[in-house]
């Protein structure tokens, strides 16, 4: 089988790609990296791979834009299986800088966030520096030649050949994503959860009544996002996630949405993968 | 009175603060160009500004995460005011690189995302670069010696003396940005778009029974997002938008969800200036 990720080589969408493949009895399977989350779901769609992991929703930045609106909006695919990674956050610099203390510590403003009480314990006179990525932050100390150190990832530290100074720096242990493999057709599980989006009538009431249907069939509602539609402000496409222990239950809940929505998508029913 | 906007010069927040201070009677107002959204917000927090004009909403890329979270976590602010803005992207370069492929398209993550398909079906293989704002794309663009372009706004391409290429390159011709007028005092409208935040009990049903409470006093929700707590997968905060004619149903309203959610935080009732 082949399998995609959004590559390059040394991201958290490999590492959960691995994950995937090692959890499968057939060994028979190929690892493709690709450049973009489009062209990992569109190689998916045109039949040149069989599945493909991509990252969908990180528990402090929220939900990935860019794969939702794909799955609503550009392809017609299936969630088969959720992946749950945990990211670990890492400081790290150039071999030579090594035991000397930081000029400058570079990352993402979130990865800065989320490491605050390290820093403000251990670096509380460094001047601390926001930039667009964790990669880009790895990618600086690299290029300088001043005693500047980064907050990335361990796949970003191999690429860059950076040393890791101290592993696991952030505040909170909390911090994980979640990957989701796509597939071409249906593949539902008879348990576990359930994704779809649909768009409501544009009036007063449309969303509460949809979330009745749910509580009618003891459904519980984990997740709620909105997306815009994309041709005008206020009007929007809902995603959600629920779970059932009933699949009777399920199906009928699913059925019904269906009839009460304009516009509809079934995802899948899927198992995680921790 | 000193408006602070997220700068610099060029920016569509800067397009909506001067369509904010010419609404305003009163003629002594001083617009600050200030770093980042975070820097604007924290100004207004400390009393250092008196207002701040930040981007909220995109009809085509939805809410803009950063403004929301912090609304939500960092700060104890209010919205004064809704201005929406349309949203026109434009290819620009140096006047010598006009008519040559670009080597690299620079622009804001968000505009990039706004073109994702003229990039895509024009330049599918020239690289982009994120940079922090649309302004300093068309800086970078106009400094360079390079083939560079920037996606930019049409006063960006004057700020900075590049030829506009192509203008209107956003994949939808209904694009438009919700800016917030944001302050440390509650100025609330007596009618208008009320926005506040909450969350729910982690069990089933917690999301229908705030729905409900909307549907008792027959307010219209216009927008729904879910935004995570941060501290682990599958908790949210929600932010809600709702029109309500009746003020003292509103009142009620809000009243009853205070009662009925755990965490709550209003952020205001207002107008819309288009």
């Amino acid at each position: 089988m082949k399998i995609g990720y959004l590559g390059p080589e040394g991201t958290f969408s490999q590492i959960a790609a691995v994950k995937y493949i090692e959890s499968l009895k057939n060994a028979n399977n190929q690892l493709i990296a690709l450049g973009r989350i489009s062209d990992v779901l569109e190689a998916i769609n045109n039949g040149i791979i069989d599945e493909g992991v991509v990252p969908f929703e990180n528990s402090i930045e929220g939900t990935v834009n860019y794969t939702l609106d794909s799955l609503i909006f550009d392809v017609d695919l299936y969630i088969k299986l959720e992946i749950v990674i945990p990211i670990c956050h890492n400081l790290m610099t150039r071999h030579t800088c090594v035991g000397k203390k930081p000029k400058k510590i570079f990352s993402h403003p979130q990865s800065l966030a989320q490491c605050r009480k390290y820093l403000a314990s251990h670096f509380p006179d460094v001047e601390t520096i926001q930039v667009l990525s964790n990669s880009e932050a790895a990618k600086i100390v690299k290029e300088s030649k001043d005693d500047y150190f980064a907050i990335s990832t361990l796949p970003a530290s191999k690429i860059y050949g950076l040393d890791i100074v101290e592993s696991g720096i952030q505040d909170s242990n909390h911090n994980e994503t979640r990957f989701l493999v796509v597939t071409k057709n249906e593949v539902s599980s008879l348990s576990g959860k359930t994704s779809l989006v649909f768009s409501t009538e544009h009036k007063p009431g449309s969303l509460y009544k949809i979330l009745d249907i749910l509580s009618i069939w003891d459904v519980n509602l984990t997740k709620i996002e909105s997306r815009p539609m994309k041709d005008c402000l206020g009007k929007y496409i809902f995603y959600i996630d629920f779970e059932c222990e009933n699949a009777n239950n399920r199906l009928d809940a699913i059925k019904m949405l269906k009839r009460k929505t304009e516009f509809f998508k079934f995802l899948g029913t899927y198992n995680i993968l921790k």
